[in-house]
């Protein structure tokens, strides 16, 4: 059995020594053009090249839980793709949103900036009835954000493509409750796929729908976002700040209005890292199972987009 | 019946108009000397002369979880001494710790750092295993903390007193238990009332024994910490930082240490603020229930000091 890899900005030291500890009778190599025809692949973004050379893969793991890099290739049908679930990434998105929503709900950032300036002064106590927090995207991510911000008694609303029942989450689905879940929102969490349906989902209609003086938290994709209708929305007022890990260009392009604007907060898409060792952990047992013929979990729907 | 407040650093607007409409029948009024025997009090550090004039007292309610104001003063014996339990603050306790360990934890502060410098850099993925949370204190809202930490999947330690059994938080009680804890802690949280046994349990000593690269979170009183060993062991390097909301005297005085150092946050003791509506609720309900001869929760052992 040969296996390849081909993840150009992932350091790939820990996936090939993971690959070869777990699966010792197999070659396991970097993809370079020209390389041998492999039966599995690990990928992250892949050049359409390498997808031509590799005409024989018996089936194909993405090496992250979006696969929005894969829909603009010509991949040959039929060749399953698998997409990784969890691996450690939807407790990190957990710890990334829910720090972000108690800061801006306890105003944490204010007392102690106002602190670093020798300044002790208290403000109102926030209302967690003002602060209802939507999130947008009820997958394995999505789902553990949500549950997990219920354990901090916010109200929390979830929307989907279809209905998710998660305890103490009010689920609104479709296009056609949209607004509604946009409307009860102050903070709004999105962590979609990027597909084509979902593409500038937050643009200056959706944002004007949200409760006066939201605050937008994007760890989805940065083409989720119409990024100048966000900035408009935040120095018109109605949206009082954003924290974004993600971005259109990434990294962020230097003189992009989001660097200087002091009511957003950045970081380098590091909200949920992958994590090798989960990861390679998750792909082998995943490929073990299909060489033994058992249906495996996390298979894409290509034309849906994850 | 005859109800005073006496609680100077607190707006008495909120409580008044609470206890009035809760308890139509009754007098309420603010404290001040001279003022008329009543038979229960609403207190916050009230001074000697409040007590001394105060000799009929039926049963006294602190306005505040911790009771340490209390405890230098000369109080009738017998009186007894209601505190807040929770009250809406363990929720807030439990955001502001979670906020700050997954902050620590995940190297927050510094990517936010960095991006608003224009600088898009990755740092090395910190390991859960390395991040075990330590949390003295297993109060209402101690318990809370710990519970809501394991939800991050921390590796969550636990000291009070006397042992207290809280799933998937391991267990440590009494003196003899402390080193083993401290041994065992890389992130310190301290939620313990402040008695003689607690006073500068915080010093050089117990510092030495966390984790190295530690980091101490303060949101039980100032009197726990030795400030000046705080600062030594930050200096020293053993311990990489801290985050304190209160401190020995309060506003923090000018001048002190912990103002200008890089690398101690500090906020002005707002990690859980007493709430007037869950407050007056919870001593309305524990007020009627006395007054109709039940037992109720939350009496202070003024000798074991909480």
């Amino acid at each position: 059995m040969r296996v390849t890899f081909c993840c150009d900005d992932t350091r790939p030291d820990a996936w090939l020594q993971g690959l070869r500890t777990a699966l010792p009778d197999a070659e396991v190599d970097i993809w370079a053009p020209g390389s041998p025809q492999a039966d599995y692949a690990l990928v992250w973004a892949p050049p359409q090249r390498f997808i031509d050379e590799q005409p024989g893969l018996k089936a194909m793991f993405n090496i992250g839980a979006g696969v929005d890099a894969l829909l603009p290739l010509c991949l040959p049908p039929g060749l399953p793709v698998y997409r990784l679930e969890d691996a450690g990434m939807a407790v990190q998105m957990a710890e990334y949103v829910c720090q972000a929503v108690i800061r801006f709900f306890r105003g944490l950032d204010g007392y102690e900036a106002d602190m670093a300036q020798g300044l002790w002064q208290h403000r109102p106590n926030p209302r967690r009835a003002d602060c209802p927090v939507g999130v947008m995207g009820l997958g394995r991510m999505g789902e553990r954000v949500a549950r997990t911000l219920t354990v901090f008694d916010f109200p929390v609303n979830g929307w989907s493509r279809t209905p998710h029942a998660i305890d103490g989450v009010r689920g609104f689905s479709g296009t056609r409750e949209l607004d509604a879940f946009l409307a009860g929102t102050r903070v709004l969490v999105n962590l979609l796929p990027l597909t084509p349906d979902t593409e500038n989902i937050i643009d200056a209609r959706s944002l004007g729908l949200l409760r006066s003086g939201a605050y937008v938290i994007n760890v989805g994709r940065g083409g989720h976002v119409v990024d100048e209708d966000l900035v408009a929305a935040i120095d018109g007022g109605h949206v009082s700040g954003a924290l974004l890990d993600v971005f259109r260009t990434e990294p962020l392009p230097e003189g992009h209005p989001f660097w200087a604007h002091p009511r957003i907060t950045l970081t380098p898409h590091t909200s949920a890292r992958t994590l090798a060792r989960d990861s390679v952990e998750q792909i082998v047992g995943k490929l073990a199972a299909l060489v033994r013929g058992e249906t495996v979990t996390g298979r894409v729907d290509l034309r849906r987009g994850y």
